[in-house]
């Protein structure tokens, strides 16, 4: 019997572990103290009158024989595949549906994708979202990094002799808020076309974009359906963390040694996935009528007034950034070790947040500001942060 | 870049298109025959008036900012969990909330298990579940079959020689409907400890057994828990076929090379899954409150009634049988070609059933009835089989 001995050579994550004793030990030395948190990237606005309404519905469906709903297609209803493929004509990105794959967050197929490749190399950024790093080490594939820093804004472009044939890219980025623009990814596109790679592009927080010159999908790059799967969720749009959806886009022109990467994940899919509950999928549909998209937008307003208070904040004390204005995280230079302005915050100011180092090498020295939270704790944040720099 | 050349080696299947295919064609050809299918595992009774209930509940906190949820924990909230420890307290089954993982149903931590393993053998029943099949030949792992067949009532046992690292059980049968009992299963987990395999076992099914001498869970067998993770389902106990959720349990004292697979488990679904829907976990814990479990088993009875009613029926025309007493699916011998009995079947008396063949080459002759269905079409098609024989 031989376990994945590639588990063994995962590190232990400590990050959220180690903020949460900290904290504990913290609140109960101080009681009196009224700790803000700012540290993960979970929403707190609620579910929108849309969506509920929508899943009210769903239920009542459910409860009644005549409109029951057992199996669903694997890979999504139609209905909400359609709302999915219109909401990008709106981009000028001209899906089929069946291109299209719902799922339960984009988590799960990041990591699931993997089930589609050979061994190999992928090429990560640093700093990144964990998932990536470790469901590539229990694949046991092989790992360059990117050097995200500050001389290029936590936006790394390929050089040559990286090597990699799956690329990693997040825009808006988690944890730094960068972006890229149309520029920057034209030559990511063109450097996996001619290396025959392909970019897996995670689009959680587009719709965070303002700037209507940067991108939200990397189909908008042209070239980009023959190289590039895409991966994109609710859980930040719409505030599905706690009610999961999210989905895929494998293109018809991705192929690989001509076999068409869209088949074989339909085939993956049909085999060890069973769908995205109905009521879930209604949920997920009413995002894209007329009042869901108003509603959305104006929650993600929310977040991003939220996310310029905290800029202002820590650009009026001088300290270096990016992100806050087409994303909801700030990462800023912290003028110490990382660990070092996280104990700081939190014992002088009674604010947590995430340590850069905790995302990798790259974010030693830098800090993650999370915009998700109520706003009156933001400007309580801020202005007891003013008070202790 | 290097495809996952395993998928190649997939056989396309043609099972339920064709079904759909024949169905298509002889319904274009005879518009006023009225068709009654037997043949898709799917339930048809809506979810009940507890699961309903809790679920609306749910869904009101998830629209008011003070209830609402976010992330939840991956291996699923605590309430749910207690609520599945306790189920199986009552089987004098014990075990510590943090064995249960909560998911989105079977199918995909049946296929998603693999990740924790290396090359192997795996042992897979003849005739099977598709997925468990495919999920083995997409890891590059190498299968030996196991003789499901008449003269072992297709409760196929372990032989020397066999082989196999990972033990595939489904207890009661998909598609046979044929259930282990306590000394077969004895058997079993002897043979895995003997061997240092591990029994996947798939109890689906599991709340179908109205016999008391019959196990429904591995972990009734002594030795068990050292060698068996156990797959089981909402999806037929409770209609949860469109609403997706399961649970695995993977418990403490399971050790590879004194590796615990609980730990390794639980990395797994860290970094590769995200939970399940808050809204849906109540919906489930709902399934174990007094009216919930009186409710599931009127539904249960239900179909079991059913199943009586098929049983009968072909018991009566002279077929060997199994399955249908202590499960939904009854599995008969054709005495011809399993499509030509469908075609008999399909073309004579309009009721469609599923060819044992698309199970595996052991499915040759015989042919599955799921008793999934509205009593009246159950007893109609009954009597139309009953004329043409």
């Amino acid at each position: 019997m031989q376990i994945n001995e590639n588990f063994l050579n995962l590190e232990q994550s400590y990050l959220f572990s180690t903020i949460a004793k900290k904290v504990n030990e913290f609140s109960a030395n101080h009681q009196d103290a009224k700790i803000i948190k700012l540290g993960i990237g979970d929403v707190t606005l609620p579910l929108t009158k849309s969506v509920i309404n929508a899943m009210t519905e769903a239920v009542l469906e459910m409860g009644n024989e005549n409109t029951f709903r057992g199996y669903g297609p694997e890979q999504g209803y139609e209905f909400l595949k359609i709302a999915i493929k219109d909401y990008y004509s709106n981009k000028s990105v001209n899906l089929v549906a069946d291109e299209i794959f719902v799922n339960d967050g984009a988590k799960s197929d990041l990591g699931n994708i993997l089930d589609l490749f050979g061994p190999g190399t992928s090429l990560i950024p640093n700093p990144v979202y964990p998932a990536y790093l470790d469901t590539n080490i229990m694949a046991g594939r092989k790992i360059n990094f990117l050097d995200g820093n500050e001389s290029n804004n936590f936006l790394p472009m390929p050089e040559d002799g990286d090597g990699g044939d799956l690329i990693y890219l997040c825009s808006p980025n988690n944890p730094t808020g960068a972006t890229y623009n149309r520029d920057q990814l034209k030559v990511w596109v063109d450097y996996a076309t001619k290396n025959n790679s392909i970019i897996l592009f995670d689009s959680a927080y587009e719709c965070f974009v303002r700037d209507a010159n940067l991108p939200t999908s990397i189909y908008e790059i042209e070239g980009a359906k023959s190289c590039a799967i895409e991966f994109c969720s609710f859980s930040k749009t719409a505030g599905f963390t706690g009610t999961r959806c999210g989905y895929t886009v494998v293109p018809h022109e991705l192929l690989v040694n001509n076999i068409g990467l869209n088949k074989f994940w339909l085939r993956r899919q049909t085999t060890k996935f069973n769908g995205v509950p109905y009521i879930v999928q209604k949920a997920a549909t009413a995002i894209f009528s007329k009042e869901g998209q108003e509603e959305v937008k104006a929650n993600i307003d929310y977040y991003l007034e939220n996310a310029q208070i905290i800029r202002k904040g820590f650009s009026e004390l001088g300290f270096w950034l990016v992100g806050g204005d087409n994303s909801p995280y700030i990462w800023l230079k912290c003028g110490m070790d990382s660990w070092a302005f996280f104990d700081k915050l939190l014992n002088e100011a009674y604010v947590v947040g995430t340590p850069g180092v905790g995302f990798g090498t790259n974010g030693e020295g830098y800090f993650r500001i999370s915009a998700f939270a109520n706003r009156a704790n933001v400007l309580e944040a801020i202005s007891r942060i003013k008070a202790i720099f």
